[in-house]
C-alpha cells in the first residue's frame, strides 16, 4: 500500500483514539522521509485536518529538524492554540523559529489568560505589541494573570465566564445567554454576583435547564460552593476537583470578589504534569524528553550522578576503614553489598508509602511515632525471613556459621535503620516545607549503604578476628 | 481552646480545601480520643455535616478500630455514596462490619453502574436481593456493567444520560428537560440517537442554550464527536479526555448503538489510581496503606525483598569468583560498589525517560535504534566526567594509577551497559505487552551490579596481578 493510498484511506475524524494518533504520527513520519517537496502539500493537507492537540502531540514526538519542518506547514490560524498545547521545551523551539508577523498572527486571537501562559516565552516586544490590541479590561486581566507564579491557582485560572445578578428570573438568564450567543468552554455553572462583583452563589446549568423559567435565580442559587483564591497552590484545586467531582470552580479575591475561574481541563493538566515531574525527580531528572538536545540531556543528568558518586564514594571510604578485616576474610567483601542493598530496598518501600501518605494528606509530623513503630515492626518480620535466607547463602559460600550469624544481625539492623529513615526523612522534609519526593531516596540509600557496610564489617571485626 | 469550642467555631462548609480537611480530620481524632461516649453524639453531628467524599477520606485516614467506630455513626443514607468513594481495602473492612439490613439500605439508592462497582465486594445474597428491586432495564444494565473487567472503559461508564431525536427543535428539547426535571451529573452534551439507538451525534448544552429555540437539533448536531467502546482500555479514555479537554464521551457498541457514557470524574479517578499504582509498583508494592494490617503489609513486601535478595546474592556470587584478586588487592572490594552503583543510577535515568515516553505513546519498538544511539552517547558524555572523578578518588585511596585506570574503563563500560538496558528492557516489555514500569528496574539493577562487579574485577585480574 503506497503512502498516497494511506493518506486517502485514513479518513481522519477530528478526534482520534490512542492508536489512531500513533498511526497518524507514523504516517507523518513516512511523508517526512520522502524528501520530495511535492509531498509537502500532501503533508500540509493531512496535518490541517487534525485537531490542534494532535498537531501539538506530533510536534512533540518528532526530532527537532522534522518538528520545525512540520511547524512551517501549519496554518498560522492554529499556531496560537498549538503553542498553548505543546510542552515548554518544544514551545521554545517553535517560537524561536517564528518571525515577528507569525508571532503577532498567532497571538492576536488568544484570551488574556492564554496570552499570560505564553508571555514568558515570547519576546518582550511582541508582548508589548499584542497588549496594544487589547481592551482596557483584557489588559488588566493579562497583567493580573502574569502576576501569579507557576504552581498557583492564579496561573491556571481564566477570565471567561458567565455572570448574572440574583434578582432575575431563569427566563431572563436564558435570554441573556442567547443574546451573548457564546458560552465559555467547560461552563457547568453560572456565577451570581452583586453590583460590586462579590460572588453570592452559583447556578448550575442543570438547574437553569430543568426548572420553570418563571422562577427566580435566587431560588436555585447554590451558596455552599467551593471557591479558590488565586494565591493558593494549584494542588488545592486538584484535590478539591478530585474529591468533589467538579468541572469548574470560581476564584475570588480576599474581599470575595469574583476574579476568574478554574476549569477541569487545566486541573487535569496540572495532575499529569505533577505526576510526571515526580517520576523524573525520583531519577534525579528535570523536565527532559527523548528528543531534547544532547547538551541539554548531559546538563540535566550530570548533577545527580555526581551526587550519587559522592555518596557512593563516602560509603566505600567508610567500608575501606575495615581493610584489615576484609584482607583477612575476603568473602566479607562480597557479602557486604547484600547487607547494604537489601537495607536500601526495604527502606525505599517504607519511603514510598510515607511519601504517598504525605502527598494525600494522610499523615503529618504528629504521626511520626505511630509510623515508626509500625514500620520497624513490619520490617523486622519481613527482615527475619530475608536475613535467614541471606545467612544461609553466606554460610554456603563461606562455610562459616559465624559469618552467617553476623550476616543475620547486620541485615536486620540495617533494614530497621532503613525503615526508620524511610519514615523520618520524608516527615522532616515535609516539616521544613520541602518536597519529600526529591532527594529522600538518595539520602536513604546513602545511609543504608554506609551503615550497612559499617555494621556488617564492624561486627565482623569484633566477632570473627 | 477546648475541643467543644473548636467544634462550634469551625463552621463547616460543605466543601473544604486541603487544609480544612486536615483540620476536620484532627478534630475527629481528638473527639475519638476522649473515650467519653457522650462525645459520640457530638462526633456524629459533626461528621454528618461533611460531604461524603470527606467522610470517605476520614475513614481512610483512621486506624481500623477508629474507622469502624466512625462508620457506626454515619447515617445509613450516606453509606452507599461513601462505600463508592473509599479505597478498595477500606471498603472490604466497612462492608464486613455491616449486617444484612445495613447493606440493603446502603445499596438500594444506587444506580446500576454504581452497584456494579460495589458488587465484587458485596455478599452474593445481597447482590441477588438488590437485583429484585431493579427494573428490567436497570437489571440488564447491572449485568452489562458487571461484565466488564477492571481497567476497561465498560467498568467506568454509567448509564445516566439524556438522549433525544434529531428531528425536533431545541424548544422541544428544553421542554423535555423540564419535564424530566433532572439532569445527570457532568452532562455537558446530549446524545442524539435514532429509533434503533444508534448514536447520530451530540448536542452541547452550550448550543442548546445560546441558539434560537425554534431551530432544529439537526442544525447543531456535532457529528465528529469522540466515542469509546466498552472493551477498550480505560487509558484510551484518559488520554482522549486529556487531549481534547472532554467532560463526557459516549460509549457505543460495535453497531454504533449508544450504551453509556464516561464522565471526567471517573477519568480523573483512573488517572490518579494509575499514577499511584505505578509509584507503588516501582517499589515492589501492591496497594498498601499506612493503616493496613501488619500481616497484609508483611505479605505485600516479602516477595519483592526475596527477589532482590536473589539478585543481590547472584551478583555477589559472581564477584566472589574473583576472591583471589580481591584477596591480593583488598581496596578493589570497596571500589567495586561504586562502579556497580553509578551504572545502576545512570541506567535508571534512561529507564525512567523511556518508560515515560512509552506511556505517552511517543516511542515504539521501531525507535529502538535511534534511542540506543542517543542514550549511549549522552551517557558516555556524562560518564566521562563521572568516571574521571571516581578514578581520582580511586587513586587517592589506593595510590595506584593502574587501579584508577581500570576504574575509568569499568565505569564507562558499566554506564553504557546501563543505558543500553535502560532502552532495551522497557521496549521489550512493551513489545510483549507487559507493563514496563514493573520489574524493569530490578532487572536493570541486577545487570549493572553483576556486570559492574564482573567487568571491574575482571579487568583488575587481567591488568593488576
Amino acid at each position: 500500500m503506497s503512502d498516497t493510498v494511506i493518506a486517502e484511506e485514513i479518513k481522519i475524524p477530528k478526534r482520534l483514539d490512542t492508536e489512531e494518533v500513533q498511526m497518524v504520527l507514523e504516517h507523518v513520519k513516512s511523508l517526512l522521509e520522502q524528501e520530495d517537496h511535492a509531498q509537502d502539500e500532501n503533508l500540509q493537507k493531512y496535518i490541517l485536518h487534525l485537531h490542534p492537540a494532535d498537531i501539538a502531540y506530533i510536534l512533540e514526538s518528532l526530532p527537532k529538524e522534522e518538528r520545525l519542518q512540520v511547524w512551517e506547514l501549519v496554518n498560522s490560524q492554529y499556531d496560537g492554540d498549538i503553542l498553548l498545547e505543546v510542552d515548554d521545551w518544544v514551545r521554545e523551539d517553535l517560537i524561536a523559529s517564528m518571525n515577528r508577523e507569525d508571532l503577532l498572527a498567532a497571538t492576536e486571537t488568544l484570551d488574556a489568560d492564554e496570552l499570560a501562559d505564553l508571555a514568558p516565552d515570547l519576546p518582550a516586544e511582541i508582548v508589548a505589541e499584542v497588549q496594544k490590541g487589547l481592551t482596557e479590561r483584557e489588559r488588566s486581566q493579562l497583567l493580573e494573570a502574569m502576576g501569579y507564579e507557576e504552581g498557583t491557582v492564579g496561573a491556571i485560572m481564566d477570565f471567561d465566564m458567565v455572570r448574572v445578578r440574583e434578582d432575575i428570573t431563569l427566563e431572563v438568564v436564558l435570554r441573556y445567554l442567547r443574546r451573548l450567543d457564546y458560552m465559555p468552554d467547560h461552563t457547568d455553572q453560572i456565577f451570581i454576583i452583586d453590583r460590586q462583583e462579590h460572588l453570592l452563589g452559583t447556578l448550575s446549568l442543570a438547574d437553569l435547564l430543568v426548572n420553570d423559567p418563571e422562577r427566580n435565580v435566587r431560588d436555585f442559587m447554590n451558596t455552599d460552593f467551593f471557591s479558590l483564591s488565586p494565591e493558593e497552590e494549584d494542588t488545592v484545586a486538584t484535590s478539591a476537583f478530585e474529591r468533589y467531582d467538579l468541572v469548574s470552580a470560581p476564584v475570588v479575591d480576599k474581599e470575595n470578589r469574583l476574579i476568574g475561574r478554574v476549569t477541569i481541563n487545566e486541573v487535569v493538566d496540572v495532575m499529569r504534569e505533577d505526576s510526571q515531574e515526580q517520576d523524573l525527580a525520583r531519577a534525579g531528572l528535570e523536565e527532559e524528553d527523548m528528543f531534547a538536545s544532547t547538551e541539554k540531556a548531559v546538563r540535566n543528568r550530570t548533577p545527580w550522578l555526581l551526587i550519587n558518586l559522592c555518596t557512593a564514594s563516602t560509603a566505600s571510604f567508610i567500608a575501606a576503614q575495615f581493610e584489615g578485616t576484609v584482607g583477612k576474610i575476603v568473602i566479607l567483601a562480597f557479602l557486604m553489598s547484600i547487607v547494604a542493598g537489601i537495607g536500601g530496598n526495604s527502606g525505599n518501600q517504607t519511603l514510598t508509602l510515607v511519601i504517598r501518605a504525605i502527598a494525600m494528606g494522610r499523615i503529618s509530623s504528629k504521626s511520626l511515632w505511630t509510623m515508626l513503630k509500625r514500620e520497624t515492626w513490619v520490617t523486622m518480620l519481613v527482615g527475619l525471613t530475608g536475613s535467614i535466607l541471606a545467612s544461609f547463602f553466606a554460610w554456603l559460600v563461606s562455610g562459616s556459621y559465624k559469618i552467617a550469624l553476623v550476616m543475620v544481625i547486620a541485615m536486620i539492623c540495617n533494614m530497621i535503620i532503613g525503615a526508620a529513615l524511610g519514615v523520618i526523612i520524608p516527615l522532616l522534609q515535609y516539616k521544613f516545607d520541602r518536597d519529600p519526593a526529591v532527594g529522600s531516596s538518595v539520602l536513604l540509600t546513602f545511609a543504608t549503604d554506609a551503615l550497612g557496610f559499617f555494621i556488617f564489617l564492624g561486627l565482623a571485626s569484633l566477632f570473627l578476628l
